[in-house]
């Protein structure tokens, strides 16, 4: 979509436009991959206004942690932390080792993005139930996360479109 | 929505799945909040499939940029990338010293947490146009985005569902 196709599609949507209902909006937290075949309103179910929706590369709940900090700290939020990550996942392809290499081979001869790139975490995935249980491990021992959050940690799948939940459990705290 | 709950929609979901068109897939990628008057299906009207979408906290750029290279890179996406920042973000309500400030007092004793948050740089927001056009002038410098890409920016006002573009620009790249 254009500038121009952006502008008249949000020209009916304001025309419409109503504000969503404000006592959602504390409600939860979901942490989802930035893949175009995510779309957690749909998937979900969600009201427009209920959730606070980080995404990522993966889905990462380390990257993510953040604006779990200001979700909750500064925000107010005291309802779950859902984390799905999804088959079939771009961060499940390619390494960490093997995304620094495709840069470098873009950026040939600049020593300072080689350096650069080499100290950036891409969190691949290896396997995928794996990667969404450590996720919920990290959270949960987080002491960056409140005491007594809810996380969960979900599968997604592309080719059916059904979620499935992997893992439970309650954040330690500080 | 408890996990019966997302189960339950989700069930509905996928008796009538369709997977979104391939062909869509790589054609922008748009960054935004995660606040959850953010809906930029309804309020850009995207296509299911058409964009890479990334959220966190205000739609920080400097904290996407992972899984911008990650699109750009690995999964081959060479169309726009749009900022959208928005009205009444509440990162432009705190900023990161108070933010600092707000973890601490919730860990009182942990010195470890205290020098971990303070590591943390919560990209808070001064004024919402001014941190779009700086957003939009970190990825048109960085050497990490592909040179000639469009980048846009955009404002999101909450009170009435429009929005408004406040620059452009192609990026240099390496």
């Amino acid at each position: 979509m254009s500038t121009e196709e952006f502008l008249q599609a949000n020209e009916q949507y304001a025309a419409n436009f109503n504000k969503p209902d404000r006592s959602l909006f504390k409600n939860m937290i979901i942490v989802t991959c930035m893949d175009p075949r995510l779309n957690p309103y749909e998937q979900l179910g969600l009201k427009f206004g209920e959730a606070i929706h980080i995404r990522n590369a993966g889905g990462s709940a380390k990257e993510a942690l953040r604006s779990i900090m200001v979700a909750q700290h500064f925000i107010g939020v005291n309802g779950t932390i859902s984390i799905f990550h999804h088959k079939d996942c771009g961060m499940s392809r390619v390494t960490t080792s093997q995304m620094r290499d495709l840069v470098k081979k873009a950026t040939p001869g600049r020593d300072d993005v080689a350096a650069e790139v080499d100290t950036i975490d891409f969190h691949h995935i290896v396997h995928i139930e794996g990667s969404v249980k450590a996720d919920v491990k990290f959270l949960t021992e987080s002491p960056l996360v409140l005491k007594g959050t809810k996380i969960t940690g979900w599968v997604y799948d592309v080719d059916t479109g059904k979620i499935s939940k992997v893992d439970e459990a309650i954040a330690v705290g500080a």
